[in-house]
């Protein structure tokens, strides 16, 4: 038995960015020997996970939320304490307010973590400013889940306009030929050029700091600055939140 | 449901080796959309599993046979078919017969795949000759996991002589403040440089081609040849195996 609480992590939305965040968590854990690490599972059932951004634009019938459910049982039953879904989109009150209302119907135990509210505190506790740019895929955008959580921590959201988001950002996604979805490892020139065009463009419209909104976005950008302003990984914080519920040393590391 | 078998892997035999089997099957599988991905279970229990190497050395008393087996019992009742482990050292007989002859016990229909078997077939199938270096951990090299397997497909196993696994190859893997299990991202200069020295040792030693024959030298090499000898990933074969096994479309690659 381990000391500390066991951490799932909903997995295939997309696998690697389930992938990014396990690796993310052992990378955040003082630990110099395999004992050492935390209990993570991670579950990537993608079949079972109907997009995110086309449920939402009502493209596919089935809600995501059903399939997430499902694994978030799944990873109950196999002992998790607390959970991170490394999808925004799935974030969306659609699909969260769905299986977060099964669970507590249920008296569920699990804690899920809320990606959107963490980057939120974080950028309470850095204090880079109140007004951040988004990038995320088109149903994060044009639903504005950021926006509707943003609210109530006093922060002020920005996305890019409809053109760039449109034929930049989300392509750089989704792409069946260049985007980080179908490419990620590695991850094509065209995606990473495009969705730093997509950075310019929110600085331009004079944001203090952004939020790199979807789990695919950081497979393509590592850098946690750009002209000055700092970019945040939503992976990357969600991560940190976990290792420090599950109670385990954290290597001290600035956000990135 | 998937119409693809269900992947476990036991992790934590170091925790990132579970996470380079886990992406290096990610990566094998055609898929342009995450839906297209394959079912995979990781589970990282690493507490639960004593060092592979200190308990063949007679240094800590418990199996980690036992916590292998009970992540492999937990795999299989959260649906996994077949099954990963990437650790060599794990395979050698006194570990891998204690959860094999377990499981057979109770008429198990998990599939636990054999990664030194497999890569045996591997080398067979690509036929670079019958010499073949093997870097690994103590415990692998001393209790010649290898060559007791390798001997029924008809290949001579070379390892490194003492002083270099000793002082190079060992502590590239162990050492607190440099091996790789410590220090996995990025993988110090050390570890890297003492492992070629370790390889130029073993081309000098006449071998046809080199079995990276511990899961966590591939973090550091991912060279697929190195003066004109191959270097065999046993992560990489293990993964090509269980994609193939998993019935889905497999990306052509060299192995490497």
């Amino acid at each position: 038995m381990s000391k500390y609480k066991t951490i799932g992590i909903v997995g295939g939305v997309g696998p690697y960015a389930g992938l990014d965040l396990n690796e993310k968590i052992f990378r955040l854990t003082q630990a110099s020997r395999d004992q050492e690490h935390l209990n993570v599972l991670l579950y990537s059932l993608p079949s079972q996970i109907e997009d995110r951004t086309e449920f939402l634009e009502g493209k596919v019938k089935n809600n995501p939320a059903l399939g997430i459910y499902d694994v978030l049982k799944k990873l109950e039953s196999a002992g998790s304490d607390i959970v991170g879904i490394p999808c925004n989109t799935a974030h969306a009150p659609e699909i969260w307010n769905v299986f977060m209302s099964r669970l507590k119907a249920e008296n569920s135990n699990l804690y899920v973590l809320n990606m959107i509210v963490e980057t939120a505190k974080r950028i309470i506790a850095e204090n880079p400013g109140k007004k951040i740019g988004v990038l995320g895929t088109n149903g994060t955008v044009n639903f504005d889940i950021y926006g509707k959580l943003y609210k109530e921590f006093g922060l002020h959201v920005k996305y890019p306009d409809a053109e760039i988001q449109k034929n930049l950002v989300h392509p750089a996604i989704y792409d069946a030929s260049y985007g980080i979805k179908a490419k990620s490892n590695p991850v094509s020139g065209k995606a990473r050029d495009d969705l730093f065009k997509a950075i310019e463009h929110l600085i331009e419209k004079d944001v203090d700091a952004i939020v790199l909104g979807c789990t695919e976005i950081p497979l393509a950008i590592e850098e946690e600055n750009y002209k000055g302003i700092p970019l945040l990984d939503s992976t990357m914080i969600l991560a940190r939140s976990l290792v420090d519920l599950a109670g385990a040393e954290r290597i001290e590391r600035k956000q990135k």
